[in-house]
């Protein structure tokens, strides 16, 4: 069986497993503040040309997404998001168990407009019968890459910046992907471009290369106040904390973070220009690491006795659209032998 | 100015009035003990025909809404409503703040159907990769009258109670308007019915006819166990209880709840034909005391400066719905002078 | 029976029902932004000789304290409080679901001092191993009168104003019984002087001659900002706003809050001089309007066949500590009959 | 510097680094359904004698204590706990963050009697004027080791177990030390023990040998319906969840557990001896692996130039309790050179 159904089948990648076995034995303190965690800090800070951006490592995304959402949101505030926002769908409603709405917008590719942010906001700021029935928009999520494999430019991140300085919006742009997006071919993004464009954003690592992993950037220092206590509240604060600074250390160390993206996005592009040469239609337009091909209902039934991928949705009555992730573990004989089999799809 | 934007611009009936003067040099214990609160519910069980009912009284809606599903809901349940529905976009917030996600339903005139329910737990109970992702339906909530004027009939409500048993969810029925619900020509729905039908709902008195008040009828002794606590905690235990208690009891003397209402019912009515038979449109199907006439932008800036009513929505560029509310307290002649003014609107 | 357990028994001051008949069929907007409330707003700053400070209506007390609490504090945040304050003791945790740990400091008359907020602040901001993982202070809670009756100096509470300066905290002080507090012999304090010294107190009303309502005045303006959306998203927010607008109207003229304070400490000061010149102990030392008397409970359990109170606490094997309370209700002959009947109290 | 401030100094134990290289690139699904948690449950169950056990792994301690004790309490219930329980004290408000309050009561060993359960309880539920008012208890929380690493006897835990039943609370177990309490010289417990007599309890790992990870164990299958959501949305759901699973497996392998217990407990109880035989006062009488030394304060100071350890208390105005952790990383020499050191120690 040939595994593609998504990004985090495999432990890590075998510098960090090599990092986390040399220092086993080093005594260091707990929480976060020991001496791999802060250099992984800098490496970090660099990388993102914000020598005073502060820099906290997470265990994984929903703890991260709900730990700097609760901690930027006063009780009757919300956040807006894609409908198809991973915080709306995929966490057990765990922005709502910390006291907030997820006001949603819809959105196909899982991209929200700086018009529609507009829109949301001017209709609650300028209620008829005074905003204060309502919940009150407060910060901006988004994903990048998106839930559908989608990127956001520069020029849509900056406007979306725009809007949210016009309603005092915090911008959240939640990375757990990121180093997909940062190498696939038209991205126009930068770690710099990020730090200095969102209030917070953070660098995945669970699905990019770490046993576990992210790395919150939070650039605005009055959602930093305090941040450590939110972690610890949430329940994020790794007691043996180094473990995170060890393998961000080594992500960053020697451009390993982008070269393993790198090589995911070669066998994705790979895999999408030979769908394309066969006609094969596209669920979305992603330049990532994540290709959602529509085929025969009947093909992928076939193709599940030697490829496990995710249905993602029915399309129409006899087809459906499935979903292949690579990822910095792919093997580049997996995307060949896909390709060879999706040869002999039928065409739609 | 002639006021018909809402049906709470009064205080109470005289009736109530009255006995709350004559009452109120009585001495009596707090917290919905007192002999006022024990009678008025007796007078309640004795109308929805349930002895076995639990009755608890509550000052307002969003307060009765926060502390039933609040009550009944573990942390990663969500409560199903339609997208308008009251708790989902006029509560501030409020289910969110007791942690629980507003798992919403699309829906033109503020009904949702048992087919939409029964879907959305389908989608939900039998997801690909295990359900716990996201948040799990627990109970469905419905309002009667809905914001939109409109009303379920004994059909409609039975075939979302299966539902509700197939996948063991508490129906919650939203009643802050019932008696104009229950007084409206085309109702087939009684108190006796609801109680049977829904595991908890609540019998309007702001709206209705008194200062505040709202009657929480439970009929699962499941939902009523420790629901004082609940009342407690959430802020909602008045503490000279006995005020709501004789409210409810003049509400449910010589049966002025209904009265009342058909009252407010027949102006409505009176309104609804005059317009249909002046050929203006309607933006909802309403036969309770909210009706929503479509109007042009221009008429109704007119009408503005002699009465009063909400601006509902825009319904195209040189039109809008404009709510018109008749209560327990309106004068006819207002509603005569408000046909007569109508007459003069061009047609649309 | 001679009922003296609560100082909540009666309805409302006639003053107040009279003014609730006179303006019932007043047609006014809703959720306290009708002409009532305004004029009521306003006699609340004179009172407080503070033009600037926001004054906010709300039901009740439990209600009011969990509004403010969470209005104010972050979510690693907790608000310092005397083990026996009431939102440490009788709110079935309202302040804990709003996700806040009340810190509690020992007392025996329900008083606490700046020494002591000082030490525990201290312990917390000066932790040898980061403060992160206690929750943080940010709020002292006081009461006065406290639940025991006790009045606190403006020495005191300069003090206090103090030690949450050093720290940045929030002060704020409950004053459901605050009108038996600034009319008891010993009162220093002034409503100028509380709007000067705390972020917030509220003014009680439930228990101070109203049939309902506390006024929240705010001076803080930090506070203040979004305080409608708290209030909403609570259930706080009364549908027809303007019955407290008019009972708090009604209480600030003609000086009415503090003549029926006066009346109730008269008659507790009665109660008070003769018990001490019986040699009765107290419980507490409160010049306020409950008195806390200790007696053998054989005589307590004859006393009750006639009078109404309530059994504090054991204070020994045989005694008991019983509370009285007046109000602005209760008749001199009540308070004439106990006395009597104490002087055949069997000495203690 | 020789290190003996905490437990959780190092990595894991090698033979848990080894598993996790060997198993690196195993391609396995997420989120706990692995065939290592597989695997690793089913020791556990063996473990514990209790094949129907429900076993779920978590990543840390505070993670747990608030999934488990947030997935059991209703919105009104509250747990209790001992006044210095790392729930009451150390876990930034995170119960409190779930809405719940921690009814404390007081400890000087750490430990709380079945009578003090007793007493909190038949307070509660018998009060006076309803206990509506107050929070309900519904769970008991104990430490084992506790914070101050004494250990609780069968016969204790019996009882509280009969009080629970009594009351029908819920009895939870911390187990964040376990190994070390099941593995000191006094203990009269075991798995099978604790899964009998508890509701639910935990198997610390990453104070005992792991380098992350909890694993809790539900006997009470009402407490474990729905609750993969429960951590789901409490942020525990480990994305690449056999990490937990490999580390479970090795420590249930070959008696791995127990020990590495074996060993601190060796050390421990070395230290203590000596200690005891040099009359030097312990502050609590622990038979685990910290021990509370009660030395002077100039003494302590010199010793930190070659130590680290935990200053946990002044006892007087010129001594502190020291406390010194010993773990399976521990070494004996440093041991041997601690009491060495601690001979040249001016008596008390």
């Amino acid at each position: 069986m040939i595994r593609l159904e998504c990004d985090y089948l495999e432990g890590a990648h075998p510098a960090i497993m090599d990092a986390l076995v040399k220092t086993n034995m080093e005594q260091t303190c707990g929480y976060g503040l020991d001496p791999h965690c802060e250099h992984a800090r800098n490496l970090i800070q660099e990388a993102c040309c914000n020598p005073d951006a502060a820099v906290h490592f997470l265990v994984g995304g929903t703890q991260t997404n709900k730990t700097v959402i609760g901690a930027a949101l006063r009780p009757y505030q919300g956040v807006i998001a894609a409908e198809s926002g991973h915080i709306n769908v995929h966490e057990t409603g765990a922005i709502e168990a910390c006291g907030h709405k997820v006001l949603t917008l819809p959105s196909d590719d899982g991209k929200i407009t700086a018009g529609q942010v507009d829109r949301l906001c001017h209709a609650h700021f300028f209620a008829q019968e005074g905003p204060e029935h309502m919940v009150q928009p407060a910060m901006v999520y988004i994903s990048n890459p998106t839930e559908n494999g989608t990127v956001y430019s520069a020029k849509e991140l900056g406007e979306l910046r725009r809007v949210c300085d016009k309603y005092r919006l915090y911008l959240f742009l939640d990375g757990a992907r990121l180093s997909y997006g940062l190498a696939c071919p038209n991205n126009d993004l930068s770690l710099e471009f990020l730090s200095r464009t969102t209030d917070v954003f953070y660098i995945g690592g669970t699905k990019c290369g770490a046993l576990f992993g992210e790395a919150a950037v939070i650039s605005n220092p009055s959602l930093n106040k305090d941040f450590r206590y939110a972690i610890k509240q949430n329940g994020g604060m790794l007691a043996k904390g180094r473990l995170l600074g060890i393998q961000f250390e080594t992500l960053f160390t020697d451009n390993l973070y982008f070269s393993l993206a790198a090589h995911a996005i070669r066998l994705s592009e790979k895999l999408r220009l030979a769908a394309q040469k066969m006609n094969i239609p596209f669920r979305y337009d992603s330049p990532t690491n994540q290709q959602f091909l529509i085929l025969p209902d009947s093909f992928l039934e076939e193709l599940q006795k030697e490829f496990s991928f995710e249905i993602w949705e029915k399309t129409d009555g006899t087809h459906s659209a499935a979903r292949f992730c690579t990822s910095w573990a792919t093997k580049e004989e997996y995307i060949d032998l896909l390709i060879k089999k999706l040869e002999k799809a039928p065409s739609v």
